[in-house]
């Protein structure tokens, strides 16, 4: 297929390097430094973003906050190419799908795949290999669409689960959102270990490293579906009230049974 | 200097197998099987833990629920050997000390290390290299039980810091039981990404990798300084509650001033 790629940071670059093999691939970015990057390293690099179009499909791969105003730029002239995202939240995406041009082509997608490094310079065409790839059907989804963009994430190497707007920002605010406002609370309360801070074992550093998120980010994934990450953050404090509680009440059963249950849903991950 | 190690399982063996080339080391465990194995590394191991008295120092390295009661037994009749703990609190040991034969010399040691692994098969020389160990004086602690706790330390490659129990309790509310508790309530809490919960990536699984404590230590972590797990939960909650409060006012200053407070803990980690 002919794929067009719109930013060329961790995860465009990345699927820049890891689709090129078997596909024609045309990459750019509205930073002139990344293009340079990804030319440097054999991507052919467009000139423009509106270059992009003329594709079988076109991965929208940039910032949070730019998806949507890229997916209407080129929706607007995307001549029958699939416009797939990767962003982490879906809600936006479906909502712009349902108000965008009848003959538009529009797929939510979302590699479950990223490091703390960023920009072309991190990428690495193995960063979605074994990694669960989540497609989101829009109202301007067709079969072909679908299954276009499960090509996409399969010669990715990543596992396709296919999956709601809302089934998805509401599981994201679970495992992105909450952690990531947990990370920030639990460092925040670590301050008054001083002056013993310094002696924070792999645990702590374990549990607060979310709070690295870059801001922009962090910011999108806790905004970006807010009604979800309360729902999320309400779940955490009622956990933290009922072991706080337990305490007082010297119920060890009770704390017993519910790191159990803390267990079990580790379990489940595999 | 002679040195006994009552509890010979991840820290206590891995004590021995650090000590050793310094200092004659005997070992003893309840367990026989645990008895066998440091034997079989090439541990001297006695066969009750009475006969580690005869000693310049003994360490306790029992589990949590034991230290107190062993550090009664051997201070019964000690003779003059510095008794040291390795457990994760330690205001349970101060308290005891206070009440402890006038004769007794007790310091309270908390090694900074571990793994997710524990009994003598997962101990390692070097488990201790390079981590901070802290000392709690008690009002069994003399300027040369100082010392002897301090070259013992240092000679597993550990860093000394001294402080009191209640500063070390504090800390390790907010270091080791807050993370933990949060740990259990994201875990909880993430069952409701169910049917995604599956596609959870690194975040989630460092986030809540401290439910796998086991039960026991967890509990006694928890439990073992309730009113300082208590506040740190607490803590915890309070920032929650901030970051949803924030939330509902579509406040994003606030939020990001409040991660970028949460990045400068983590600076200070080092």
């Amino acid at each position: 297929m002919r794929i067009g790629i719109a930013g060329l940071g961790l995860i465009g670059g990345s699927l820049a390097l890891a689709l090129r093999e078997r596909h024609e691939v045309t990459g750019y970015d509205v930073d002139e430094a990344a293009r340079k990057a990804a030319a440097g390293d054999g991507i052919r690099v467009a000139a423009r973003l509106d270059d992009l179009g003329q594709a079988d499909a076109v991965v929208v791969a940039t910032p949070m906050t730019a998806i949507v105003p890229t997916l209407e730029r080129l929706a607007a002239h995307s001549d029958g190419a699939v416009l797939l995202d990767t962003g982490s939240l879906k809600r936006a995406v479906a909502d712009f799908a349902s108000r965008a041009p009848k003959d538009a082509r529009i797929v939510g997608g979302h590699p479950m795949a990223g490091t703390t490094s960023s920009g072309f310079s991190a990428a690495d065409k193995d960063l979605f290999r074994g990694r669960p790839f989540l497609l989101v059907p829009t109202e301007r989804s067709d079969d072909a669409a679908m299954s276009v963009s499960g090509t996409i994430a399969r010669d990715c190497g990543a596992t396709v689960t296919v999956c709601s707007a809302a089934v998805h920002d509401r599981a994201m605010a679970r495992l992105l959102a909450a952690p990531l406002a947990t990370a920030a609370a639990l460092a925040v309360a670590g301050a008054e270990a001083d002056p013993l801070l310094g002696a924070a074992g792999p645990g702590f550093r374990d549990s607060t490293r979310l709070a690295e998120t870059p801001l922009d980010l962090a910011i999108e994934l806790l905004f970006g579906s807010a009604k979800d990450t309360r729902a999320a953050i309400e779940a955490v404090i009622d956990g933290l009230e009922q072991l706080r509680d337990r305490l007082d009440q010297d119920d060890r059963e009770y704390v017993r049974n519910f790191l159990r249950t803390a267990r079990s849903v580790r379990d489940e991950l595999g």
